[in-house]
Parts: structure tokens; sequence; C-alpha cells
């Protein structure tokens, strides 16, 4: 079966140039996937010309005339530009014509336009974003929600539990993935009063045996690994994911002017720089590029706006796998068996939107 | 002028076989500094002869016949231990013979016992855990709160953003440090209600000159350092806070493994010893160690509890310098001038101090 994904290739800071040669470095390598190249269609077929891809079998143009630019507020996003690349990617989706869709468009433009366009999935009243973060074990902690929601009640927060457990058991093939919630403390008396409900209803599910519920979590479990999905809400995740990006830099910077700071340790670095290959390597975002947007009736995939080619692709690989699993599917099924009362909140419209604030 | 430290030897993992050395290491360094050591008489005076300070006329022992210990929560701590070495060294600063205390004991049982034994400033409605982060620039960011307030009202962080400016001018000489509040985007319209309302308090104080307000910042501008100061609740803060040292192991272990993965890796370590080094000393968390718990009517710094004697120094030196510049007198003088309606809230009960909740 082919797998057709849409991508948004006018979206993020640098667009076609980016887009273009990460689609066809991907399709080159993924023989079953097929891309939908979604924008100004003169500027794709140009860059596709400076690939020698013009004749791709696996790579179909669809022409959109407008663009979302970074700085469009969201009411731009969604009402005015109405053929955007953004719009007219996740549309495909929605139309059937793609499996999974991948922009790397603002973010609260893309949530917004996917969430009107493709409405919520039953049960499910708020998307979240969620993003595998890397960690000790070397296999990712699914954190969500990234910045949808800044203010969460305990039933989203729930309601994230069994979304990410549901992408996670797909993805991961792990039948009980565990779900950590993110608090100040282990214990239960820690924490407000939106994390201790939520800590109660999860405690319940996990006494039916619907969900492998950890407990309480805290900031450095995130990169222990001590849980396959943490969970909190969108202001604490994407605080949180943006300290971890400069954290991360800030040592990245601490290692590469150590090791040019005189003769003698650059020539420690030129004989070990198999391993200073590999720790930048180790420690380069782009290989967790591309985030879920959960809880839609499609597959959207954020790319971060700066990445380049190679953290592109990885974006596109990750919509591809959710559809090769069929995440969209496990995730329905699981908030239709494990949701208590749909809340019948699919009819999202545009002031629900506004909660995708990043 | 002496400056008085008393010190909760019996605090932390290790207690006094960590804080003795840590306290006879600094005295020795710093000429015009006391420390009162409290705890287990027996204990400690055991512990100084093995070190061979018994006679020195810098150090001096204040017995206490109870321990907090790590576990206890903190109403034990609060109402049962009432000779406690924690709490017997909070209160010489009360009776005026200590400037400052240093405990590594638990936290929330620390900033309980202190707001009871202390109380806070008049104005100050909360006290505040502030935290000196590592930043791009190497000068440090100061954090607040890390933890003792899950709930925070935009009063709360208006005192925050005064309680941090008044520190970091005292502390670092900066006349007017800059203040951001932390939010998941910069512009205006981002993040909850709360964060929106304090920044306008904050914007009011901006331009009446009296606090140098820069805006919102995100979670990468912490280790950007973007802003001498950032403001955040204590649950956002937290998180942060661990999820960095955890990242800040992670990667570590990165580094340490890949240059251990073969014979040519491990030759390139040793020719570039020094700047694995001095790598290893940048990103070791111990050079940061000393929180001040802000607000309260005298200066109480927390060492983090798993600290060897090189990272309690380092809380006994924050605690020193923040006696040293007078930082107390100069975040009461900036809360009675700055704050609009001083909130009588100095009197603190054991129900308030239960926001202590790290």
């Amino acid at each position: 079966m082919t797998i057709k994904i849409s991508i948004d290739c006018m979206g993020g800071d640098h667009g076609p140039s980016v887009t273009i040669p990460a689609a066809v470095s991907f399709v080159s390598h993924e023989q079953d996937a097929e891309l939908i190249l979604v924008g100004l269609e003169d500027v794709i077929r140009a860059e596709l010309k400076k690939l020698n891809a013009s004749a791709h079998p696996r790579l179909t143009v669809v022409h959109a005339t407008e663009i979302v630019g970074m700085d469009d507020p969201i009411e731009v996003a969604l009402r005015r530009k109405k053929d955007s690349s953004m719009r007219v990617a996740v549309t495909l989706i929605k139309e059937g014509k793609a499996d999974a869709c991948v922009s790397a468009g603002n973010t609260g433009a893309l949530m917004a336009v996917s969430r009107y366009v493709l409405k919520t999935i039953p049960g499910v009243d708020r998307p979240a974003i969620c993003f595998p973060m890397p960690n000790q074990k070397d296999s990712p902690t699914y954190m969500l929600d990234l910045g949808a929601n800044v203010d969460c009640e305990p039933q989203h927060l729930h309601q994230f539990a069994l979304m990410g457990s549901a992408l996670v058991s797909a993805l991961e093939g792990k039948a009980k993935p565990t779900v950590g919630l993110l608090n100040i403390g282990e214990e239960d008396i820690k924490g407000n009063e939106v994390v201790k409900q939520t800590a109660a209803l999860l405690r319940a599910d996990h006494e039916k045996g619907t969900l492998n519920f950890y407990g309480n979590v805290e900031g450095n479990d995130i990169f222990e690994g001590t849980t396959d999905i943490v969970v909190c809400d969108g202001f604490v995740g994407n605080v949180v994911l943006k300290a971890s990006e400069g954290l991360g830099r800030f040592l990245k910077n601490i290692v590469k002017s150590e090791f040019k700071s005189n003769a003698i340790n650059m020539l420690g670095a030129v004989i070990a720089q198999g391993a200073l290959k590999s720790i930048s390597q180790r420690m380069n975002p782009s290989r967790y590029n591309g985030a879920s947007l959960l809880g839609l009736r499609g597959l959207v995939f954020k790319s971060h706006g700066g990445e380049d080619a190679y953290g592109y692709e990885w974006a596109i690989k990750r919509a591809y796998e959710a559809a090769r699993h069929d995440v969209l599917s496990r995730i329905s099924t699981t908030i239709a068996e494990l949701m208590p009362q749909p809340s019948g909140a699919s009819a999202s419209d545009a002031a629900g939107a506004s909660n995708a604030l990043i």
C-alpha cells in the first residue's frame, strides 16, 4: 500500500529550498511513499528541476496561491488565506487524498487550520502537540501537550494520556506503554489541583487496566526515560521544550569552545574526531524534529520552522511512520472505548482554535 | 565586619560528613566569615576533630537534639521537632546571632520552618525560591519561583520580580537588572491569564522606571541569558530546573561514553584532557548550588540534598555573598517602596507555609 503525504512546501523559515530537497530525499529512501507537494507550482517545479526530480513518479504537485507567513495572526491563516499551501495540504487529508500532512509553518496557524478543516476526534475536547524527547534509554519519551493548550482541565490531561498511550503503542509496538504525570514531586500530595485531580482519573484507568499509569514524574524523568509518555499542560510543556533546546545549544557550545581553546585540545579533537562527530550527531535536535498534532481526524505533523532539509526529512519520516502504523484509528478507537462521556466537542470552531498559541 | 552564617549540619542526604568539611574549607578561604555549626554536638565535634579544626576560632558549635529527615512531612518539622538543627539554625537569624543560614534539608520543611520562625517581609505575600541558572553569557540568570508556590496570582509574580531585581542589583552590582516573564511566546497575546495580567503590572512598573521589564521570554532565553532575572510560578520553575538537571546529566553521559567508545577516541581524550576537564567543570551543577528563599525576614539558603562538600561550600558562599551585599535590606526597601499596598501577609502561618511543596 502506498502512503501518501501532503507537504506544505511554502511553510517554515526557508520554504521550498528546504522542503523540496527533503521530500526528494525521502521518496528516494521509502519506496512505498508518495508525496504531494503543495504550494506555488512554478517555484516547486523550479526546485524539482534543480534536483533532477521533475519526472519523479511518486512526487506530484498541487498548486496553492497563498502562503501563511510565520508572523501571520491565526485569523489571517484561518479566514483570509483560504488557498494557502498549509490549508490545501491539510484539506488533502480530509478529501482522502493524503494519509498525513507535514508543515513547518506557524504552529498556532497550523493547529487552527487543522482543527477547522479536520475537526477533532469524537471524545477529544482539545488537540495536543506531542513530541518525542531524547532520553538516557535511547527510546524517546513522548511528551504532550507542548503548547496547544495554555490552560488545561483534568479531563484534557486525561485525554492527552489516552492519546499518547495509543500513539506510543502504535509507533513503538508497546502493548502497555507507561504514562507519567509531570509534577513537582513524586508523592500524591504534590502539585496543584489540576494535577491532583488528573492523577485520580489516571489511577482509576490504571485500576481498570485501561492505562498503564506510572504516577507522578519530575522534570528530570523526561530525560531519564522513566516513562514512555509524559503528560503536562501546554504552558509547562512548551517552556520545558524550549528550555531543553536552549540548554542543549549552550552545552554544545561549551564542548565546541573547549576543544578549540588551545593547540593541544585541538590535536585531541582531531584524533577523537569520531567521538566529537558522534556527540554532535546525538546532540543534534534535528534528529527529533516532527511534532504530531494529536486528537484531530487526520495526521498532521509540524516541523520546526528553522530546520534544514535533514531535519525536515525527519518530520516527513514521523508522518510516514504514523500513517504506516495506523495511529489515527488507534487513537480514535482508544478514545471511543475509554473516554467515559464523549463530549461532542468535535465541532471545533475558531474560538476553540485560538487555544493554539505557539 | 564579621559575617556570621548558621549551618544546619544535619540536613541533606549526607549530613555532617559533607556539611562540616565544607564549613571548614569555607572559613579557611574567607577571613571575615564565622560559621555556627548546628546539630548533634558530639557528631559535629568528632567530625571537626577528624579535620583538625576543633579549635578553629571562627567555628562555633550549637547543640540541637533533633533532625528533620528528608522524608519528614512538613507538619513534623514544624510542630514536633522544635529542637531540630534546621529550626535552631534558622532561629539564630531571628535572634540576631547569624546573618544568614544554610541547610541541605527538605525544601518544603525548610521553607515552612523559615516562614514560621522569621515571617515574611511586609508587602510580600509569599516567599519564593530563587536560583542562579548558568547561561551562554557566563553571568547567571536568576530564576524564581522554583517550587515554593504551585499556584500564583499576578501580584505574587509581581513581588517575585521586585525581589529578584533587588537581589541581582545587590549581588551583581547592576543598577537596573532586566526582568523577563517566562511565557510560551514573546508577543503580548501569548500565555495564560495570570501571565498576561502579570505582564501588565510589570509594564506599569517599567513605565514608572521602577523595574527594568524586558517583556516575555521563552524557555531558551534562560540559557541564552536574555535577561538577568526570569520570573515564573513555582510549578513551571521547578519542572524546568529538574528537567535541566536531567538533560545536563544526559548530555554529560553522552560526552563521556563517546570518548570511551574506542581506543582512538580514548587517546584523543588523553591528549585533550584539559578540554574534557574544563567541560566537566563547566557542566558541573555543583557550581550553581545554593538557592535563596526570598521574601523572608532573614537570609536562608538551601543546598541541594545530594551535594558533596564542594557543592555545599558553594551554597555557603552564596549565603555569605548575600549577607555581605546586604540583600535583605535591599529587598525590604524595594518592596516597601514599590509594592503599592502592603498586604500585611507577613504573619504567615502554617497553612500558608504548606504552599512550600518541594
